[in-house]
Parts: C-alpha cells; sequence; structure tokens
C-alpha cells in the first residue's frame, strides 16, 4: 500500500518542510506590513503561519525606549534586545514543533553577524531559513512610514507626535550605523536563501530559492504592492474593472453597470460545485444524503461533496484571483455566495472553522480597502426583499434569517 | 452595455499587451532554451508567442561563418549581424501588428547600445520589452552547451566535431570581449524592465516588473532547472512521486503501486467535467443536445459543457501542475483522458486544434523526458483488452478504434 500524503492548499506536500522567514530592514521600510501579509496568505492557504515579533518582546522588557536604548554601544540595550531576540526565536521554534510550517520572524536582523545566529539556530532544529529583506530609499514611503509608527506604535503611545517622529528618526539613525544589507559581497550570505525587496519591488533579487513552497511566499511577496486602492465598489469615476464568474446570473448583474467599466470573466469565480447536490435545498439534502449533511457540518470547510467541491478546493482556484487583485487597482466583483466567503476571508483574515458559515447578505455592495496593518470594510444595502439561503451550524435545515454575529 | 472582454488561458486581459522578450548573453547561455521553453509555455496557454532567432536570419547571408567573422573590428561581418537583427526585428512587429502578442527576439543582445536600439525600436511601435539575461560562469554547464552547438547547430553541419567546438570557443570570446551585463550601474538601463538568471536561476534579479502577463513569463522563467529527470515513469529505484486526481478511479490505480513511493492528490488533476453531459455516451449526447454535439465538433478545445469545463478551463487550472512539474524531480501522473491530453499538449507542443483531439490509450505507460530542444517520448503497452472511449472528429457518434495518426 503506497503511504499517502494530503495535499495542502496550494497542492503541495509540506509535511516535512519547516521554514522560518527572516525579515531584514531598517526600521520604518515595512517589514511588519510584510510580515502581516505573508502570514495573512498563507494562513488563508491552509498552512499555518504566525508572525513573532521581536519588538512586541522587547517590550516587556522595555516598554518605551527612546532612541538611545537602540544605541549599539548601549551594552544594556543590547542585552535586553539580544533577550528579546533569543525568546521569540525559542518560541518560534517550539510553535514549529507543535505544527507550525511557517514562522515569520519580524526583527531588523540588521546584521550578518545576527543573520548567521538566526540561520545556525533554525538548521539546527531543521527548520529552513528564507531572508526577507526590504531595503528602500525612498524618502516619501519612509517618512509615511515614521508618521505611521509614531501614531500606531505602542513605544510612542500618549507621547507627542512630533517628539515621537524625531525620536523615531534617531532610533532609525542608530540602526544605519550598524546596517549591512544581505549577500552580494562574495561573503557566506550568497549561499543563504533570500529575497530582497527594493523600493517596494522596483527591484527584486531572489537568491537560492530552494523548493515549491519558498517559491509561492516569493512570488506572492514580489506581487505586492502598496498604491491606495479598494476592492469590489470604488463609486470613483476612474476606470474600474468588474471581474465575473461564467455564470449566467453574475453575468446578467452586471450588465446593469456603466459601459465604460471593462469586463472580465473568470471561471475560477464560478460558485462551489455541490456535485449530486446541485439545485437541491438543504432540506432536500438532509432527507437524500443524511451521512453528507452531518459530515458537512462537522466540518464545513473540508466536506467535499460528490462529485463537486469543497470550500477548501474552491481557495485553491481562487489563488490566481487573489494574486492578481494584489497586483491590480479598483476591482468590482461580482460572484457567488461560497466563493465571496472565500475571498472575504482572505481580506479579513477569517478562520476556516467560521468563513463557510458567514452570512452574505443578496443586494449588499461590500468596498474592502487594504490597508497596512488589515483591511477596512464598508456597506451598502439596497431595500429589495430577497430570500435567505443561509443556516446555521448545527441548526435544521430550515433557511433563516441571520442573526447579527453571523457574518 | 457594459463591453466584454475575454480572458486567455492565465485568465489575464491580453488584448493591448504586446510583449517583446529581448534574449541577452553570451553564446551557450542556454537561451534557445530559455526562448524555446517560454514560447511553449505561452502557446499552451493560448497566447500568440513566437521565437525570432538572428542567427536564423544571419545564416541566409553567412551560412557558416568561422570566429571571426564575429570579431567586432570586421566591418562586413558586423554589416551582416546588424542587417540579421533589423530583419528579424521588422518580422518580429509585424507578426505582432498581425495578432501576436509575445515575440521572443533570440541573440546575444550583448551591449547596452544594441539594447537601446531593441528598445527604442519595440517602444516606437507601442511593444513593451522585457529583456532576459542568461548569465552563467559555471564552467561545466557552458562546455556541456558547446558541445551541444557543435553537434546541432546548422553553423557547423558537416565539420569536424573537434574543429567545430574550438572555433565556437573562439566565437564565444569575440563576443566576451565586448559584452555588458544588464543595469547595476546606474545607467540608463536600471529603468528597463527585465529578468537576470545567474547560474541557471541560483540567483534571480527581476527589475521593474509592469504587468501580469510580465510577471507570469517571469514566474515561469525563475521555475525552469535543467536537472536531467522523467515524467510520467520511471523505472529507477530513485524516490518517486504519484500524483493523482481525487476520483476514485486513479486513486485505485496507484494503489498497486510500490510502497516507498509518496503519492498526492491534486483536485486539479480531476477528469474535464462534462456537466450535463456527465455519465452519457457520445450517442447519448448527439440524441439528447444535438446543437451541443456539433459545436463540440466545430471547436472541442474551446467549447464547454453545460454547467461543466472546456479544454481551455482544463488548462488554466493545469497551470500550477505544470509550474510544479517544472520544478520537481521524477514524477508519475496518473489521470484521465483529457487531462492526460492537455499535459502531453505541453510537453509535445502540440496545438489546440489537435490536442483535444489525441487518442490517449489505456493501459499505457508514457514516459515523456525533456531534452534542451523538446520532449523525447517512450511508451509501454500492457496487453489488455479495454473499450475505447475515442472517436475522430466529424465521424459519427460511436466509439472507434483509432488510427495509427490519431494520436
Amino acid at each position: 500500500m503506497a503511504s499517502k500524503a494530503i495535499t495542502n492548499g496550494i497542492g503541495v506536500q509540506v509535511e516535512d518542510t519547516k521554514i522560518c522567514v527572516v525579515m531584514v530592514g531598517l526600521p520604518a521600510r515595512g517589514k511588519s506590513f510584510i510580515a502581516q501579509k505573508a502570514q495573512r496568505y498563507l494562513q488563508w492557504l491552509s498552512i499555518p503561519a504566525q508572525v513573532f515579533n521581536v519588538g512586541n518582546y522587547r517590550r516587556s522588557d522595555a516598554p518605551q525606549p527612546t532612541a538611545d536604548f537602540f544605541d549599539m554601544n548601549n551594552t544594556e540595550g543590547e542585552r535586553k534586545r539580544r533577550a528579546a531576540a533569543e525568546a521569540a526565536v525559542a518560541d518560534m521554534l517550539a510553535w514549529l514543533r507543535s505544527g507550525g510550517v511557517v514562522g515569520i520572524l519580524d526583527a531588523t536582523n540588521s546584521t550578518k553577524e545576527r543573520r548567521k545566529w538566526v540561520l545556525d539556530t533554525c538548521n539546527g532544529h531543521g527548520v529552513e531559513v528564507l531572508f526577507v529583506e526590504s531595503k528602500c530609499d525612498d524618502e516619501d514611503l519612509i517618512m509615511a512610514n515614521v508618521r505611521d509608527v509614531k501614531t500606531t506604535s505602542p513605544d510612542y503611545k500618549g507621547q507627542d507626535p512630533e517628539k515621537a517622529a524625531q525620536d523615531f528618526r534617531n532610533r532609525i539613525k542608530m540602526y544605519e550605523k550598524i546596517y549591512e544589507t544581505i549577500g552580494g559581497d562574495d561573503s557566506e550570505e550568497d549561499e543563504y536563501t533570500y529575497l530582497k525587496l527594493m523600493d517596494v519591488s522596483k527591484q527584486v533579487i531572489i537568491n537560492r530559492i530552494q523548493d515549491y513552497l519558498q517559491s509561492r511566499v516569493v512570488y506572492y511577496l514580489m506581487n505586492l504592492h502598496i498604491r491606495p486602492r479598494s476592492i469590489w465598489l470604488s463609486r470613483d469615476d476612474r476606470p474600474l474593472t468588474v471581474w465575473t464568474s461564467t455564470l449566467k446570473r453574475t453575468i446578467a448583474t452586471s450588465r446593469f453597470l456603466p459601459s465604460h467599466y471593462n469586463q472580465l470573466q473568470w471561471k475560477a469565480l464560478d460558485e462551489l460545485d455541490s456535485g449530486v447536490c446541485d439545485g437541491l435545498t438543504y432540506q432536500e439534502i438532509k432527507d437524500r444524503y443524511p451521512d453528507d449533511f452531518a459530515a458537512r457540518d462537522e466540518d464545513k470547510y473540508n466536506y467535499r461533496y460528490r462529485g463537486g467541491e469543497s470550500y477548501r478546493d474552491v481557495v485553491i482556484r481562487l489563488e490566481p484571483i487573489i494574486m492578481e487583485v494584489e497586483r491590480g487597482e479598483d476591482i468590482l466583483i461580482v460572484t457567488h455566495q461560497a466563493v465571496l466567503r472565500c475571498i472575504y476571508a482572505y481580506f479579513m483574515k477569517k478562520d476556516h472553522t467560521r468563513s463557510p458559515w458567514m452570512n452574505v447578505p443578496l443586494h449588499t455592495l461590500i468596498k474592502l480597502t487594504p490597508k497596512a496593518y488589515g483591511t477596512v470594510e464598508e456597506r451598502w444595502e439596497a431595500n429589495i426583499p430577497a430570500v435567505s439561503t443561509w443556516r446555521a451550524k448545527g441548526s435544521t435545515a430550515k433557511h433563516e434569517n441571520p442573526t447579527p454575529g453571523s457574518l
């Protein structure tokens, strides 16, 4: 009997792969933004991923340090920062041992010495290392990040914004004194696996990528951009592209949109295929396939209809859509309940146990605007009565009116 | 009424995009290998792509030149080589005007001056330029390419192999004198869109990628490797991974394989979904849906079963499979007729009008071994009688025994 492996969301066997993604870069270079996006993407693909932010560990010891804490000649500061890195790495390795697959170490890791320590420690535990450096000399972008940090970072909570910004700029100067970019100097680092993003992916250097999971993470990160845009609904008069499925009801909806909107039909946006249950009501499914009905209630995300699809299958086929959304500008997507749940789950970081049970109201426009640390949602409802096809987990087979908490 | 665009094979709107992929590199760096692979991949995705090899144009003027023809002080040689490049670019632009999407200019393009000329000429015709440089200092790999060229290039046909190899090495030296790598020196080239592959993708540099189609080409090329391997059947005792669909009959087949073979189930390998026609014989389809039967005969590649899929749809969902095959080692794929036709079409470069009509015999193992300029095929047949489900285009609805030319 052949051994059997289950594919994960991107169709690759990852049981034996453990990766530590090690962020590298000066402060205010978007490292946390990249780390958070990578985690959300991998989680959405059912790959257990978690961010370990060294700053959070350091804050338990030094909650609101001034810039001189980060002076490399400050022995006490250096000791505490080192202890924070060690604690974060130790927790990450423990998490990888307990079933995690991609741990993301969010810190500056600005010297070759520090990176070698991270690499040796990970390799010693059978964990691959992928360094991801964000290098940026674009002053406008750095200043935008500085402004963002002074208002959002716990390091400056309750402080005068101007003083906070000045202190943060001083902190960056401390790091600049010792910062070494990764590789490119015939050193040991030329053998490392790394991705270097320069000026927000204007140029990308990819060094010694070793396996498929690494290549997926790299491809995703090189497609990220940070220009502001909205997804699903824009009331602007800017050119907007409308994506529909290949099914008649979404194409029909999009016929009523303004004529200057371009339309694109995607097979990948078609509704979840319910196989032999296609066209049946929940009551009919319960009567004819009681075991299936129960199995789907038990694990709706992984349950695959006989001859049809599971939510997990839908996520896999939606991956190119997400990749293109990440590359693209303003987009309006007209699609179906299960597909919308999967796309929504990506942007709003909903987990697999809850996203398939989410109520998706009809006649409602949802506008999603990605921001650095999450996605902002707005809704407009049209006042049109419609039949709900929603039911709560474990409920009777009747369709229900959703309760407020069900989304 | 909204304007409607048809998505191409990778789900992206390409009508307005015309790209010239400009190869850059010394002789014997695998440029033609990369160019051919890129063309095959794009064609398979229904994106019209064509290679324009400057050497072929030059040969009409200078069929078997010796190395001194390529000496940059040889004015007559320089004039002829320039004329060949101009003719190739002119033909490529004419082809792009007539509906082509990706033209691939296969030549050394070894100086900044030559590249600027190509860029300006293309941009003047509204064509984007993506430079792809293959840079390689691995002596073993270069010598393997030199050996390959001396036996396969028309430049050395009928000549003594040792003399040919020596002359070719001299030709490389001529180019080395003037060769300039792309970008990285704060020159105008830092603004170019380029992909630099170093030592067969050990390191990859990606500069200013502008749109989705470019990013797909780049992702494909960075996943190529040139280690020898076989696909579908290996009799070696090396570890072999078996890929099946999620359908019972392929899983059942693979149960009889040796137990040290790893198994992976892919939804993407499931059979073409024939929607309402699922489970019907060709005769039943003809009786119940005569218009559909005729429409499918007319254009089997694009015909989408009601509620089901077309061959084009299958190709789109197979793309991650192809990408992973290109990255991977020896693989055995156990799958279904239509899916196998699509995978076979990729490796054997079959066009869309013919591949859906290909006869795929049951109880047959096909071994495909990718080589630099094509794929070598071997077959083993088991002597088991089986019902054929094949019929020729335009034939009656009866299943037939295939004729020898139908594969």
